[in-house]
């Protein structure tokens, strides 16, 4: 379907790699790790789109031709319009879940697709919704799972998440890490 | 969470199968093999529940203390209000894809526990929006995958279901095929 371009993904995410080869996309690995800091003059809606574009320029100039450099990143945003990225520790984590407990909140993730010519970002956004979660869960959760390499220290496909979440309004594969659909729209725009 | 119960799964799905893993239920296969028939007169949005209700009945008197039989039946219910099971073979699978395709539907799943003394039915929905899917596509999936154990011939979570898939609009389980956070609910109303 997209056979034109070897695609190199900047991403360490191990859901990012399972979601490119149930699509059918073939890809190289290559090592990118920013620091994801961003401006705080930055409005929230925007951040996810802004780290895609800064993991993209730590290879940017790497490319060949015929190669297409996938980055991407996910934020959450909470009902109180709080930026939550990865936890920094367990405390961290148990504080962003108590956050989320019995609300809704948004998943913001940002694709950036990059050639030796031009590049492209787009961003996607999913409503999820949180049945409370009691403290003793939130602390069984962290304790058994690993919630220190996720936005919003939960993965939507694990305990936590068949357990506790009601309903999404959006793109389900957006949470757990790619937006698969808006990947398939934005490789038709390079092919 | 929920340990007083042998819970007896009277389903054939891997993916309910799945679920109930990483939920972290044990659970006890027995095989019941319903002809899914219903009468003409039945409401659609009843057709799970009464179906779920039909499969429980095969085994329902063999129930033994401390044990809770689930069975769950899972449709599809078109833009236009047309029902869809599963296939019975590749050309009703490609018939169906077409009549989903560009369009929004509901699936419904609903869930029947049964213990020696008292059975509880529920029943969740959600609306799912494919993208237009070009005939070659549809062909391409029909002919890879295994569409025939599905209602509406297809599977959110495999390669149909991240390229085409645009949205969705509550539980994403309950389209794989069992809505996880309403087991949990029902399974509370039994301890």
């Amino acid at each position: 379907m997209f056979s034109s371009y070897e695609i190199l993904l900047g991403s360490n995410s191990p859901r990012r790699k399972e979601l490119l080869k149930i699509m059918g996309i073939r890809f190289t690995h290559v090592n990118i790790n920013t620091k994801e800091t961003y401006p705080d003059s930055l409005s929230p809606i925007h951040i996810a789109s802004y780290l895609s574009v800064l993991k993209s320029q730590q290879y940017n100039k790497k490319i060949a031709n015929k190669q297409l450099l996938l980055t991407a990143d996910t934020i959450v945003l909470t009902y109180s319009n709080k930026v939550l990225g990865k936890p920094k520790n367990k405390q961290s984590a148990v504080n962003m879940l108590n956050l989320l407990s019995g609300k809704k909140h948004k998943v913001i993730t940002a694709i950036t697709l990059t050639n030796n010519r031009k590049q492209l970002t787009k961003s996607c956004s999913t409503t999820v919704y949180f049945n409370p979660i009691k403290r003793e869960y939130i602390n069984f959760y962290v304790n058994n799972f690993n919630p220190i390499d996720k936005a919003g220290a939960y993965g939507i496909q694990e305990w936590i998440g068949l357990h506790f979440i009601k309903k999404i309004d959006g793109s389900y594969f957006n949470v757990v890490g790619l937006p698969t659909h808006l990947l398939k729209e934005m490789l038709q725009d390079f092919s």
